[in-house]
């Protein structure tokens, strides 16, 4: 907290004046009042976000944590380690389902090493790396503190270089072998229900690993005892590299006063800590999907948000921060370019008196 | 039922190996199996729809039945009749809210007057018109069997111009003051829970009009007397000519195996209809969002469907299929487009044994 406080002290609230001139250019739009749900809501967040009464977003894209998780070792995920790196380098190769989907919603992809545990030619996938993967969380503390302030700062500088060449939409996404299980540990921190809730199957395990998953879960949180009122103690103790990065980029774009989308659980839960570093970050976010993982829910009431896509995905990558890319547009879209009611030449459709 | 017995016969079952080839390759493409959730299961059926193993669903058109209906004499709507034949041609100037998001979706759209209470310059819009206008449903039937039939044959007809066109994804859309009363009673004959449920406030309504749409959906289903069994008793006796052409389209989609979006309430009590009449033509349907109609969560229960979208819309006019697109779009993209395990150079992620 204390390391950030005078950076996000620099986060405005939302643009006021020009969420309300939005709201009334909506209300004027040939359509019942409201009747847009959540695009209304968001072309008004949007306004609110940029400060434009006609904001823009057509510069996407979507920033691609990538790092090794220590936890790995015990067992927690279908995969091995080094799918890790694979995917990471698949990322330059266009055939991940990001980079299709990334592509389909006109948007970029960032690829960054925060973390993995191999080398690759630099290039395309940025090299940011702190350490080549973190350490067991259900031994003790994934970093030191001082490595989660540098993979925030990572976070804050790759969103900001990107501000820099335009980018005006974030989405986010992530690569990490063992991720479900740190998202989870974090999401546990601050969920008050059962742990059961919170801690899902990830790319796929038996009955048996995933029992084995919810003792680690657990074992990372009374080992490490996370200081709850302390969020950075929280991401060092049992988040990852990967969660750090994007947790910095979500205090990124809040600086910087440009939207970003909340991909699925891993990236959720970096919301989440974002939003504990500094409560106004969480206007600058925009949800997408509800995954199934089943620990996104509680992200989401955590958050207080609802998604705009159910699809039962779980994928991550970015893969659903693309696809709601697509709403965002529509929503700009309506917005933009519905005609008014003096266009329309009829009356406001409005309640009965 | 037995008017259309010989036509629907000719509905064929979905295509089982090209959805067996569809599954087998999203099995092959690097990611956990079945991570892609509702995206895969599009793909499949797509696939299945149209017996090719690389569907395409580049040609879209969303299709706006236009209707008035006499219910609206009861008080049940917020806006005046006239609004229908204003936003009807309002559709051929590009400025509302279906104009905008389908051609965000590039997708087409086709107006279609089955009984609005006006004439139209004819052209854009399609001059299918069975009368001016039903009759009111809470003193006695809305409309003749036989008008029933010819307006479920003038949907088949729409949708089998447009196929010889090229069209190989429809939505469904709909404008017509008082269709929301309308739906309701519809689907208020095949729920078995409160009709509080799946009635709604329409485009906007007080709480003294709101209590009096539910007093007239009751009354409608009392006077008429609808046979559970016979679902085209139940259109001509509850319904309107919007949604009796809508249950054409579903209909003419199937019967050419091409996909139809459902897009909300009114779409979906005519997607039920469809349903009732030719249990086969489901397979053809695809949902897109729940609205913030009550009433839709019931729907999509009756059919056994999920939607994608979450957004608290309730425009109607075929917008919330429009979204739709985007996302069956990069279903296909993400089903085409991505790598095998074979490109990825990595095994298969799959559960541990």
């Amino acid at each position: 907290m204390r390391e950030f406080q005078s950076l996000t002290d620099r986060v405005l609230p939302l643009h006021i004046e020009a969420m309300r001139k939005a709201k009334l250019r909506l209300d004027n739009l040939t359509k019942p009042i409201g009747s847009l749900g959540k695009l209304e809501d968001i072309a008004v967040r949007l306004a609110g976000i940029t400060g434009n009464v006609f904001p823009c977003v057509d510069k996407k894209c979507i920033i691609i944590m990538c790092a090794d998780n220590g936890v790995v070792e015990e067992g927690v995920s279908s995969c091995p380690k080094c799918v890790t790196a694979t995917v990471t380098n698949n990322f330059t190769k266009g055939i991940t389902g990001v980079n299709v989907l990334a592509n389909h919603a006109n948007s970029d992809i960032a690829v960054v090493d925060i973390g993995v545990d191999a080398d690759f030619e630099y290039g395309i996938i940025q090299n940011k790396k702190i350490r080549r993967g973190t350490d067991n969380i259900s031994k003790g503390p994934a970093m030191e503190r001082k490595e989660a302030i540098k993979a925030i700062e990572v976070g804050i500088d790759v969103v900001s270089e990107k501000v820099k060449k335009g980018i005006n939409l974030f989405g986010t996404g992530e690569m990490g072998i063992g991720n479900t299980t740190t998202s989870s540990a974090i999401v546990a921190v601050y969920y008050t229900g059962n742990i059961e809730d919170v801690v899902g199957k990830g790319a796929g395990l038996t009955k048996e690993a995933y029992y084995n998953k919810i003792g680690i879960v657990k074992k990372a949180i009374e080992v490490n005892k996370p200081e709850t009122s302390d969020p950075i103690d929280v991401l060092s103790k049992v988040g990852g590299f990967d969660i750090a990065g994007l947790t910095g980029c979500y205090i990124g774009a809040a600086l910087n006063r440009v939207p970003i989308v909340i991909d699925g659980f891993i990236s959720g839960s970096a919301a989440l800590l974002a939003s504990k570093i500094e409560p106004k970050v969480k206007e600058y976010i925009i949800p997408s999907h509800t995954s199934a993982e089943p620990g996104m829910k509680a992200i989401l009431d955590l958050l207080g948000m609802e998604s705009m896509l159910t699809l039962n995905m779980r994928l991550g990558e970015g893969t659903g921060a693309a696809l709601a890319f697509h709403i965002i547009d529509a929503a700009v879209a309506a917005y933009s370019l519905m005609g008014t009611f003096e266009d329309a030449k009829i009356e406001a459709y409005k309640p009965l008196e």
